[in-house]
């Protein structure tokens, strides 16, 4: 008997349009197979975040993304390091939905991933994403940890992946979130 | 002899009108007297960071932040605490900021406070901000550690701080800032 | 139909006497009632860790902490905050169990509060240690997050909890662990 | 004129016989050159830090390495990463000196590097120990970030290191400690 596939958003902190992290995505949407389906956020419309802004209305960026992340069983974040840590963008989009009610986070099984261009391939980063969603009450994979360094060594220009130990990490990595959303399941 | 007064950029990580950040940085101001003269930054039309748009041209009101930066003699920040780090917008201006050359924050002297509602006044954001700028070269001063908690009760609606003790705080954050640039310079 | 009480080990990151974090492991023995059997772990006796020492054999103390987490069923850590981290002793602990295999905290449910004399009770610690048991793949309760400030104002010298609210958060604290614990229950 | 050398304290985090981080300090005391003369710290016999023992006496291992800072211009820290911090052995040392009086660290000029076999050479340790210093009021150095990674590949069995490019780096951070050692003298 087969199981309901997982139901997956995927959030890319990069805005670019060759981001190696929006690819490292589509790499994971492939590798889930009939586990999993995908839908991508679009983080690109997102104001900056503003009180009083929030206070007027919610802008329809934020919530569509609010609305993905409750629609989905899992989210799988893939984030660029800049400044040892997540992007702005991303952080900016979480200020956002940290503000509505109910939190579209809460219990949620979540994953991240890193790619850069560095050595490090986001080892700084991850951390900070981890710790940004203790209040917001989102469970982490713990393993395995895909930092994907020298990342334009290891995609093309399409954002095709022939590395196969890239792949191989990044396939564990969404097999990981599919088990932990299926254990998490109430 | 008088000393010339520093030339203070003061960055708050909010873009809300009556922020408390933004009105403990006047309060700043006010306790600088003759010291310093500050100017106050704005980040609210700086576009969310996109590396093709980079690529394209630099933004202008990042360019004006950015020479904001390179004109002062130092840098006081007072950010909120969201999700227990640093503001997206305060984030995300500097990954724009970092992507500049020549770096407009190396070598700088920059102070950071942080005001919030919680009982915690921030305590768990500001280190984000010290390791987001070790790469850029910014020089950190260490106290006093200006967190300002239940920052509603002590910031009345028109951003005035009767509060003595926080006033007393920002006074020497703010004269740290000075003699730390004063002993920083060549 | 009752069930079987959750087997706790208790890990206070201070070895003072009178450390109000091991009291207040002490207090949510109490509150567990009949829902959890607590073990106290001794760190006391945990020499430096020294490679060169693992090599030649584990230290008793070590592998009698590592015994008893294994024969846990989940983990409940207090710990101070020193220079805003978790204490040396119990970052060593933790050093000498993730040199051991099978790796002791690997799929534990744990959770984790500290208690301070300062007014942040330790909101500048917690974080580490989570960050230092992911790759260990231990499992953080997220909420609530506990943080006892003015700690010395709250226990009495005896360790004893008046105050009602602390009381009440230890207790919720422990009450997710114990649910944390049966979910993840494979 | 020759400058008088700076009395620099090197401070290992491993207390391994042949620790690369060690060994990278015995490089860097070698690069130094005329520049500066070394003190090697030993931390192998400070005990678990309990407030109970610090209230009889301060341990005498304690009372010498707090001479020894305080003897010190600068400070220079090599730490291995264990579980994605420093040390305990060296958070232990420093929970320690943080409770003498005068701090020992205050306004010292310090900087650190990191050793270890993994890729990524300490990049996720260092900047906890940046964070950790900053109550006690070290100066940090901010670049170069020397991160050595596959240091097994790079150090030989009695610690003599090859690898140019290590050299190079090492080098770079023990004049830039010089520098800002004094840059920073009053």
């Amino acid at each position: 008997m087969a199981s309901t596939p997982l139901k997956i958003l995927a959030i890319s902190g990069s805005l670019r349009k060759s981001s190696f992290n929006s690819a490292a995505l589509k790499v994971a949407e492939e590798l889930a197979g009939d586990g999993a389906t995908f839908t991508f956020a679009d983080l690109s419309t997102i104001p900056l975040y503003d009180q009083d802004l929030r206070d007027k209305q919610v802008p329809e960026a934020v919530q569509t993304l609010n609305d993905q992340i409750l629609a989905a069983g899992a989210i799988l974040f893939s984030t660029p390091e800049y400044n040892y840590s997540v992007s702005g963008v991303l952080k900016n989009a979480i200020d956002w939905l940290s503000r509505l009610d109910p939190q579209p986070f809460a219990d949620k099984p979540v994953a991240v991933m890193s790619a850069s261009m560095s050595a490090f391939g986001g080892a700084r980063a991850q951390y900070d994403l981890r710790r940004i969603l203790i209040y917001l009450d989102a469970h982490f994979v713990n393993k395995p940890e895909v930092m994907i360094a020298f990342a334009h060594q290891k995609f093309d220009g399409d954002g095709n992946l022939a590395d196969q130990d890239t792949r191989a990490f990044i396939g564990k990595l969404v097999s990981a979130l599919i088990d932990w959303a299926r254990r998490l399941q109430r």
